[in-house]
C-alpha cells in the first residue's frame, strides 16, 4: 500500500511539474521556458522522487518502466496492475489539478491540445505516424536499457536517480518536436482524457510504442548484460 | 548560534541568488536568462547552501520548510522563532543590498515590482487567487515531502542536497508566470518591503499557502511513509 | 563482446540524442533548444551511458577517447580495433534511424548538412581551417585529461559520469558555432556519410584532430599526474 | 611542480571554457547560448577540473580563491605566489588561444570587449562602480563560503566540486549584466590584456573586490563555522 502512495505521488509530481511547465511557462512572451525548460521539468520531476520514494516503490511512475523491469527480472509481475493503476490515477489526478489552475487565468478560453501527445496533424512539427511510433519505441528502450543499467549493483552507488532523471531530460531534448515525448502511458492518458478529440483516438500509440521498446529493453538486458554483471 | 548564522547566509543567498538574477538579468535584451535561468538560479542557491551549512543548521532557509520539518518530527520546535527570524533578516538583507545594487544602474528611475509574488493582477500571467492559492499549496507540498524523503535514513548518503535544490528549480520552471513563484514566506516578505504597494496586502496568501502544504506535507509524511522508513 | 554490444549502444545513444537534438528541435520556431539545449543533449547522451554501461566497457562511445586511453595506459591496445568499429556502427545506426524519422516530417524536402561537422564555408559562423584544427584538438585534448583524472582512484568515487558528460556540455558550449563540435570521429562520420557533398571531403580533419589531441593529452597524464596519483 | 601544472591547466580550461563559450556562442543569432550558456559554461569548467586535478591541487584556478584559503587556513601561504602565478599564465595562454581561433573567423575585423570586465561605462547594462564593487565582494565572499562549507569534512563527501562548480554558475547567472562577472581576478586580468583601453584601467577593481571578498570569507568561516565542524 505504501508503494502504491509513493507511485501515486511520483506519477502526480511528474505530471504536474512536466505538464505543468509546458502549459504554464513554455510559450510565455520573451522570457518563456521553451522546450529546455519543459526538457528540464520533466527530468527533474523524476530526478526528484526517485531520491524521494524510490527506496519505498522502486521510483517507476511510468507503466512503460514498469513492464520493462518486470520483463528484465526486476519487478513481481503480481505487482504490475497495482502500480499501474496508481500512476494512471496520479496521472489523472494531477491533471485535474493543472485544468483547475489553467482555468483561473483571467483569460482562460479552453485548454486546446493541453500537453497533449499526437502523431501527423497532432505531432507539434507534422511528423508521420511511423516516425512517432519508431521514435517512441527507440527512446523508451533506451531510458529502460538506462534504469537497467544504472541500478545494476556493479554501477557507482546513488547515482542512479541523476542518471534516470536526465535520461528524460535528454528524451524530451530530442522529441517534443515529434510527438510533444511521452514515453509514459500513464502521462499521456492523462492529458488525452482532457484535450478530448482526436488526441484520444492517437492514444494507443503512446501505449503500444512505449511498453513495446521496454519490454525489448528488457530482453537485451536480460539476455546481454545481467550475466556478467551481477 | 550557529545555527542561525547558517540560516541567516543561507537565506541572504537564496534571496540574492535567485531574486537577484530575475531583477538582475531575466530580462536582459537577447541574452538574458529568462524564467529558465531565473528558475536555475533559485534552485543552485539552495544546492549550493545544503552542501555549505546543511551538517550545520539543517538548512532550511525558508519558515515553510523549518514548519514542514517540525510537523514530520524532523525539527525541534523550541528552534522554529530563532530559524524563521533569522531566515527573515537574511532575506531582507539580502534584498537590501539587491536595492542598493540596482540603484546604481545607470539608467535607474524605480524598482516596479521587484521580484514579489502576486495573484490576480499582480500575477505575472493573470492567474487568480485560487490559481495562485492551489499552486502554492501544492509546490510546497511536494517540496516538503521531497525534503523529508531525500534525506532519510534509506534515501541514498550525500545526494539530498541535489535533489532539493534541482527540486526548487521545478518549481519555478512551473510557476513563475502564475506567482511569479514563492513557496517560502521570507523569500516573499523581502521582496514585498521594497515593493509595497498591493504586494504587501497579497504578502498574506504568501505565508498561508506555502505553510499549509508544508505542514500537510510533514503529515502525509510522518503517517503514511515515515514507519516503513526508519 | 559484452563490451562490444556496450559501445554499439552508447555510441548510437550519443548520436541519437545529440545530432536528433540538433536536427528536430535546435531550429523549431519560439521554443527551440537552440545550442544550449543541443549541448546539454550531447553531455547527457555520455553520462547516462557511462552509468549504464560504463562499468561493462569502461564507456568509451568515441574513438579519439579508445586512442587517449590506449596512450594513457588504461585501455588494451588489443581491443582497440574492435572497439573503434563497434562505436562507428552503432554512431552510422543511430544516424540512419535519424534519416528514417526526419523523412516522415510532413515538409521533408532534403536533410541539408544533418548535424555534420565542417570549416571554413562550411563553419557554422565561418571559421577557418586553422581555427577548427587547433579548437578540436584542444577540446578533445582537455576532454580527455578530464576523462583521466576523474576516472583515478585518488578522485571522488562515482563522480567521473557526471564530470565527463558535463564536459561534453560544456565543449559544445563554446564549439558549436566554430566546427558544429565534432571532438569525436564516429560521430562525425556518421553524419557526414548522409550529408554528403563537402561534408566528407572534410572529414579527415574530424579524424586527425580529435585523434592528436587525445593522444597528446594520454602523454601529457601519463609523464605528469599519473605517478604522483597512483 | 604537479600542482602548478594542476593549476595552469584548470585556469586555463575556465578562461577558454567560460570566456569562449561567450566570445563564440553567446551572441549566435536565433540559436545562441545567452547569459544561460555562459553561465554554465564557466561552473561547468570549474566543475570538471575540480574532478579531474582537484585531488592535486586543491583546484583554486582564481587567485582569490588561493587567498580565502590561506586566510582560511585550509591553503600554505608558502605556496600562494606559485598558484596565482600558474593561474595568471594558464589564464592569459588560454586568452592567447581564444584570440588566434577568433581571429580565423571569416568576418573577423577587432575582438571588441572581448570577454572583460567592466564598470560604469564598461558594464554590460550601465552598473556604477560603486554597484560592481558591492557585487563583487559578496559574490565572491559567498563563493568562498561555499568552497570552504562544502569541503568540510562533516559535509557530504564528494559533492563538493557540484557545489562549487554550480555556485560558479549562479554566481554568472546573477551578474554578467552588472560586470559581466569576474570573482576571479586571473580571469578578468587575461582579457584585460587583449581588450585593452579601458578595460585595462578598471583592471585593479577585479583584483580588489574579489580578494577582499574572499578574505573576509575566510575569516568568516574560520571564527564562525570552524571549530564546531571538525
Amino acid at each position: 500500500m505504501k508503494k502504491l502512495l509513493a507511485e501515486f505521488f511520483g506519477t502526480f509530481w511528474l505530471v504536474f511539474g512536466g505538464c505543468g511547465s509546458a502549459i504554464f511557462a513554455a510559450g510565455y512572451p520573451e522570457l518563456g521556458i521553451g522546450f529546455v525548460g519543459v526538457s528540464l521539468a520533466f527530468g527533474l520531476s523524476v530526478l526528484t522522487m526517485v531520491y524521494t520514494v524510490g527506496h519505498i516503490s522502486g521510483g517507476h511512475f511510468n507503466p512503460a518502466v514498469s513492464f520493462g523491469l518486470w520483463v528484465g527480472g526486476k519487478f513481481d509481475g503480481r505487482d504490475l496492475l497495482g502500480y499501474i493503476l496508481a500512476q494512471l490515477i496520479g496521472a489523472i489526478a494531477a491533471a485535474t489539478f493543472l485544468y483547475l489552475i489553467v482555468s483561473g487565468k483571467s483569460d482562460f478560453t479552453d485548454i486546446g491540445g493541453f500537453a497533449a501527445n499526437g502523431y501527423g496533424e497532432l505531432s507539434p512539427n507534422g511528423y508521420s505516424m511511423i516516425s512517432v511510433l519508431i521514435t517512441e519505441f527507440l527512446l523508451t528502450m533506451f531510458f529502460l536499457l538506462i534504469i537497467l543499467g544504472s541500478t545494476n549493483l556493479k554501477a557507482p552507488k546513488g547515482f542512479a536517480g541523476i542518471a534516470i532523471g536526465l535520461a528524460l531530460t535528454l528524451i524530451h531534448l530530442i522529441s517534443i518536436p515529434i510527438s510533444n515525448t511521452s514515453v509514459n502511458p500513464a502521462r499521456s492518458t492523462s492529458q488525452a482524457l482532457f484535450a478530448g478529440g482526436d488526441f484520444t483516438l492517437q492514444l494507443w500509440l503512446f501505449w503500444v510504442a512505449p511498453i513495446g521498446g521496454a519490454v525489448v529493453a528488457g530482453l537485451i538486458h536480460k539476455g546481454l548484460f545481467d550475466k556478467i554483471e551481477d
